[in-house]
């Protein structure tokens, strides 16, 4: 008796929650802490749902959000998007249900966890106790179907609860989503809401934000590019990238009859011939059932693999933004003096997910950030077109971008450079460090390209600086003449004691001369100058204190430079 | 019907996932990134439980580790411990069901999340397949009743799949788990499973740990203190940190049939007298059924609470290690030259949380750690006498210490002095910045309250190394009486041509003093040089430029100062 009550009442104590008990317990997790960032949040989750959702249907997003404030720190948020609508019995599920969602595939979407949309109808239930409002419009066969509902989240149930519905007379597919929140705050700095949407159109520029502030504002964030990006393929899994839990799942799950047939169907990169091979060398019969594969045989499998040479995994499954489309969300958000971009090659890291590095560097104009009335420069991280917004400290693109030696490019001093860099990593499984997907781990293949893009970025940065230097001189110089020669031939007239000359003709060709250089043409001494200023840059020391060596400004030259950094 | 193909397949694509499904997709979540890490988290997952068993049913911790390699990176543990067992109806739900545990109530304890020990499950079943093997024997009425487990974590429907079962024969309460696990690896570094035991050992003196590592070398962490730690009582949660939504939950689950006697028994300090100032203040009436609480009315008490003011919580449901255990801890594992130890009253944080603050401090001995063959200082942090391994930059007891000007106290070089400092933060609710709960939130109150304990620790080790360096002047002069007063006297008696007299025995009555001055002996005119050091560090001048005050040893004088800062 006496030790039953000082010890545990298993009944009594021993609980089983829902996930939507738990995360309700634990909402930091979902990243809700603080009262910007946990409506930056909200945002990123109903944005981020709303392009995957259009552009899985081929259509191009079209979001009007609407954010009004009823008392200080409560907010009534309508988000409505034109994507395909969810049909009516799945609008609860994904509005209610933590861990149910379309995002559980092997395919490039912004979203992986099927936690965001419920997240948001928790965070709005708690603080405010009120219920979501959804207008769904979607087809059903030819038709365009459409219901209107009020729903709360069961949290002890992990489910919705729907308190009035009705149909909903609609011309067009979409859904729209009413939330309200307290405790959260609405900011125009770096981490508030705002700034996400602004971030957001750079990194899709085929995408339009109607977006109106709570003090009546509205924004319209036009679309830069009129063309809906490729869908992403679903790409299987490359062999260098399985585990043998991940096998034994795969064989759990297949429809396929025999381990071959299995194995060539669920992983890319799988032929055959290759099953053969590990047939060979594992001696394990590849026309048993699936069902039957134990743990042993699954991990002689992943173990062959490892020894294998495989082609690098299929990159279809990589939709980049591309350069142009980079440069026009640069320019018509940043509205730039110069922009540069460039999407390198897939390649991979940890042996086996391949990945894309894109950049983009803008500079003048309303690149950089305001702080405290000076432009400074600002580094903007993204991840399958999703910005990142906290947590940048430990992040991958961070520390590629902080390890480059911006001297060498003449920016003497980065931080006080009105400069916008823009890095976006594309993968089928980009390295979240965090729960939050806010960082990218740093794997060193990752970091070596968005080295190697930003700083040939830099290097065109640079001939634009020093062109537009070299301009100004001329200008300066064009100016002189301009001034001077008139005084100089008057006085020279007057010391010969003969009349001033028709010299205004002259005069004049020369200064249109100096102007049209202004312009950008070239000139054929302008490169005796560039040669020059190479020459100065071919002696400053790297950050290693080494003499930094000639990378003349050809590609291919830059190219060796780059191989010679690789094997450091 | 080509927009069905381009768009979203809702039954086939739309999956809902169990908790340990979505566990295996985000295992990071868990804890489980990197080798080393995955490893020390299944070492603090299971330490962790058992000591919450044992001390939960009055029980001393006495646990049995052992863990053998198998092959490279692949390894087999077994962790026995003395608790109450677990009730076999209850075993495959503690170790195969995620977000299922007895830790979801207000009380102090190491775990909070139920998820430590199926994650370990889980982690093992992923890289190995192997199932896991587990032997309880719990208490059933008068009886012990035992039996013998081997099962599964059937992932797909979060629970276990029993494989084997049969009675087991045992004398004494207590679970034995053997898993196994691959892609893990054992080390001695500072994140490693060694150093996360002898850290546990330092927090826990009343705990004993056997622990036979893959060399078979047998390690005894002996108990340094033998009393059970008094069992914390499970606290209403304080007005001041209860939200509406918190209420409404309070209201749902109360078996009380007015919201005046739901109050009054679900929160501390709450009582008939306070519930009639709210129901003034709000016009609510306070004999309505819980059930009908509104989400308003939720809130509005809420605003009202605060409003009011408080007694802070009741702290009986805080348990400190005590100074004298902490001693005890620090002695037995470090076997310093000098320990001090301090014990902070309870304060609060974020308006309504209690916590304490506890601190050691050893010096010499086996203090700090070694890198590159020479002792440097380490810093060991605790929440709830859990170590904490990872994450350290962000954390509060790591920002506390490091703004200590060390050298106020005599520490010329910190990082390599041979010091091992401890803190250790007790609370209900420690707020953690990260899912895996390495990191303390820096808030104001327990930054301040770390820094406090600190400092006091600091300035006994001043005294302590000033003691020393006394003692060492008055070795050397007595070296120098010993070694050359019997010349002087030979070569005095020399020249006052007279025989040498019998000073041996007055000699070594001086040394002897000397001698017993050394051993730590107070000898009175010891004051005046302290004071003359005193008067030295006076004219120190601080980080911010000022000169340091005097803060004479005193108690009492050292608390004014503390309150000066404060006021900064």
């Amino acid at each position: 008796m006496v030790q039953q009550e000082i010890g545990l009442d298993w009944e009594e104590d021993f609980q089983r929650l829902t996930p939507s008990q738990f995360f309700r317990k634990n909402k930091q997790m979902l990243g809700f802490t603080g009262k910007i960032r946990s409506l930056t949040i909200v945002f990123h989750e109903l944005i981020t749902n709303s392009f995957d959702a259009a552009e899985e249907s081929g259509i191009l997003p079209d979001i009007d959000i609407e954010l009004k404030r009823i008392d200080k720190e409560h907010y009534i948020l309508r988000h409505k998007d034109n994507g395909p609508g969810i049909p009516e019995e799945y609008v609860m599920q994904v509005y209610c249900m933590m861990f149910a969602g379309s995002k559980f595939r092997n395919i490039q979407s912004r979203g992986q966890q099927g936690l965001g949309c419920s997240g948001c109808v928790l965070l709005s239930q708690m603080t405010t106790g009120k219920p979501a409002r959804v207008i769904s419009c979607y087809k059903d066969g030819d038709e365009i179907k459409g219901v209107k509902m009020k729903f709360q989240m069961d949290v002890e149930n992990n489910r919705g609860i729907l308190m009035e519905r009705e149909d909903y007379e609609c011309g067009e597919t979409g859904v729209c989503i009413e939330l309200q929140f307290k405790d959260v705050s609405y900011s125009l700095a770096e981490q508030g809401a705002f700034e996400y949407i602004r971030r957001t159109m750079i990194g899709n520029p085929h995408a339009r934000i109607t977006f109106r502030d709570p003090s009546g504002h509205k924004y319209i964030f036009k679309r830069a590019a009129n063309i809906v990006p490729v869908q992403p393929k679903e790409v299987l899994p490359h062999p260098k990238g399985v585990s043998a839990d991940d096998l034994m799942t795969m064989a759990k799950n297949t429809d396929s009859r025999r381990y071959k047939s299995m194995m060539t169907s669920s992983m890319s990169r799988m032929s055959n011939k290759r099953v053969d091979e590990i047939a060979a060398e594992t001696g394990i019969d590849m026309n048993k059932r699936p069902k039957d594969m134990t743990f042993q045989e699954a991990e002689a499998i992943v173990h062959c693999f490892k020894k294998m040479k495989f082609m690098a995994p299929p990159t279809d499954g990589l939709i980049p933004i591309g350069s142009e489309q980079i440069e026009k969300g640069m320019k018509q958000i940043l509205k730039p003096e110069f922009v540069t971009t460039i999407t390198r090659k897939p390649v991979t890291y940890a042996g086996g997910v391949s990945f894309i590095i894109e950049a983009g560097l803008a500079y003048g104009g309303e690149a950089g950030r305001i702080v405290n009335e000076q432009r400074k420069s600002e580094i903007m991280r993204f991840a399958n077109r999703v910005p990142l917004t906290f947590d940048a400290g430990s992040c991958a693109i961070t520390e590629a971008l902080k390890s480059i030696d911006w001297k060498r490019y003449g920016l003497k001093d980065l931080d006080n450079t009105p400069l916008t860099l823009f890095v976006n990593i594309i993968s089928t499984q980009v390295p979240y460090l965090s729960t939050g997907k806010q960082s990218v781990s740093p794997e060193p293949e990752i970091v070596h390209e968005i080295r190697q893009a930003t700083m040939k970025l830099a290097r065109k940065l640079q001939k634009h600086l020093r062109a537009k230097k070299a301009a100004k001189e001329k200008e300066k110089r064009s100016k002189v003449f301009e001034e001077y020669v008139p005084v100089i031939i008057e006085e020279a007239a007057k010391l010969g004691e003969t009349g001033v000359p028709e010299y205004q003709e002259v005069l004049a060709k020369v200064t249109k001369r100096a102007l049209a250089e202004l312009l950008g043409e070239k000139v054929d001494d302008d490169e005796t100058e560039e040669e020059e200023l190479d020459a100065i840059i071919m002696e400053e020391v790297d950050e290693h204190g080494r003499v930094v060596e000639d990378n003349n400004s050809s590609l291919d030259n830059f190219k060796e430079d780059e191989e010679e950094e690789l094997d450091e």
